[in-house]
């Protein structure tokens, strides 16, 4: 942590002195703003549950977010309170105070189980942990493509407003009409995804079944699994999907759709949710 | 796992139906490529040590590097073998063999370590365990900064030469005259950078002290930590760093570039590495 950072709000990046040099002159020496990236430690029971990397910000919605994620948590009653540790030398604690009778297996979520089993059946455990159990996803939402096309250009205006490091990803939840609910921003585009999952939840707006999820960058199985945590119908990226988030979104029922850019789209699944007028079904 | 990707080689793109809509037009059914993304587990002496989606190939690059990075192994003579498992129905598992002599505290590798001290102080026990301890960098390598402007697109030349699907990060090393040594790509950009530093151990071509890695997206202090653990002196991005990578990079004694694009650069820490002529120094 530089010591100039301190003073300055948390989620504001940090001014540095560097060398910039242009094929066109000499080097010469500016300030530059770099996007801020600190660890948060997420504490559940007193117990270090996770460890993170982000930009600091919305730090109780990155905690309420991965929770719900993590299949955790389903509802903000599940939540008794999240309180931030004070800031210590090296980096960010955050406790999360859960109701008495949320039941928590930690076990389930050590992700090094360092079990001792045969290769097979212990691949498949393993690969079986990082799938969670969600309730069913229940929407009967539909967006005019028309609608669609705007997203992008939405979420970059409102980026803009309060964006200076140009190192960012963004996740920004919108609403059939296209109206912009909440943006979020993080160097880790699955901890802007859990900012805007946690914002839902703490808002006690889950599940966000008539909500289409947009994301800076790409979409994959992770954020796929974390939007169904929070139920969310339509998944929309800029970039690509992998194969892993389109077979995801076939069996979750999920709307998925990529490419949106340029006046175009790719819809991967469940298309039925996207009004295009007349045209083929998939 | 669709079926029809059975057949193909591992690291091949899926080829998928989409519903592909233009403004100008009505949607339309497409074939599209989509970057495939599947579990990894690592195993470590029989036991389950990390769980990563990754795009399938090179995955023993991707376990040797991952494990260069943890600091868990340092050299070639570290490892035995390692050996893929056959491919089951959910994922895919990597053994990796160790020599007698390599002592391994999987205690140190649990992030999720649920220890139950006090906030202020088991924070910053935590937050160590992210931090490794490496050599001490080495290196007397130089480049030519109009040498460093021409590795961008000679990464992304590479890259289309096997590229197909949009949807890939690259990390690439070079040598100081700008020659490219080897490219690697992956759903996940740790990942990418993962398999560069495991072909290095591999080839036994560590420390890597005369090479310049090239990242496609941002510059994070994971990413330089793993290059340290290879001994990697320049490190360069299209886009930007962190905070807590320029303090990394400042402290390890690494040079560290952004914004390399557009024939220019910023150079955030130890510019005595790149040669502008004359001009100002930090």
């Amino acid at each position: 942590m530089s010591d100039d950072a301190d003073d300055m709000p948390l989620d504001a990046p940090v001014r540095r002195r560097v060398l910039y040099w242009h094929a066109d002159s000499q080097a010469e020496t500016r300030e530059d703003d770099l996007a801020r990236e600190d660890p948060l430690e997420i504490r559940v029971r007193g117990r270090s549950f996770s460890l993170t990397m982000r930009t600091p910000g919305h730090d109780e919605e990155l905690a309420a977010g991965f929770l719900l994620g993590e299949g955790l948590i389903r509802r903000r009653e599940d939540l008794v309170r999240i309180e931030p540790c004070d800031r210590n030398e090296q980096g960010h604690i955050i406790n999360v105070v859960l109701g008495p009778g949320v039941v928590v297996d930690f076990e389930q979520y050590t992700r090094h189980t360092f079990a001792s089993s045969s290769c097979g059946l212990c691949g498949k455990a393993s690969i079986d942990t990082i799938r969670r159990q969600f309730p069913q996803l229940d929407s009967k939402v539909e967006v005019e493509s028309r609608v669609l096309l705007k997203l992008p250009e939405r979420m970059e205006r409102a980026q803009a407003d309060f964006h200076r490091t140009g190192g960012l990803h963004a996740a920004a939840l919108f609403d059939a009409a296209g109206r912009l609910r909440v943006l979020r921003e993080d160097i880790g585009r699955h901890n802007a995804v859990d900012k805007v999952l946690g914002y839902g939840l703490l808002k006690q707006e889950l599940p966000l079944n008539d909500a289409i999820l947009l994301v800076s960058g790409r979409l994959s199985f992770e954020i796929l699994q974390k939007s169904l945590a929070g139920g969310i119908p339509i998944l929309a990226a800029v970039s690509a999907p992998s194969t892993l988030a389109a077979e995801f979104a076939q069996q979750s029922g999920q709307t998925l759709i990529g490419f949106l850019r340029d006046q175009r789209m790719n819809v991967y699944t469940h298309p039925q949710r996207v009004q295009f007028g007349s045209g083929p079904s998939l």
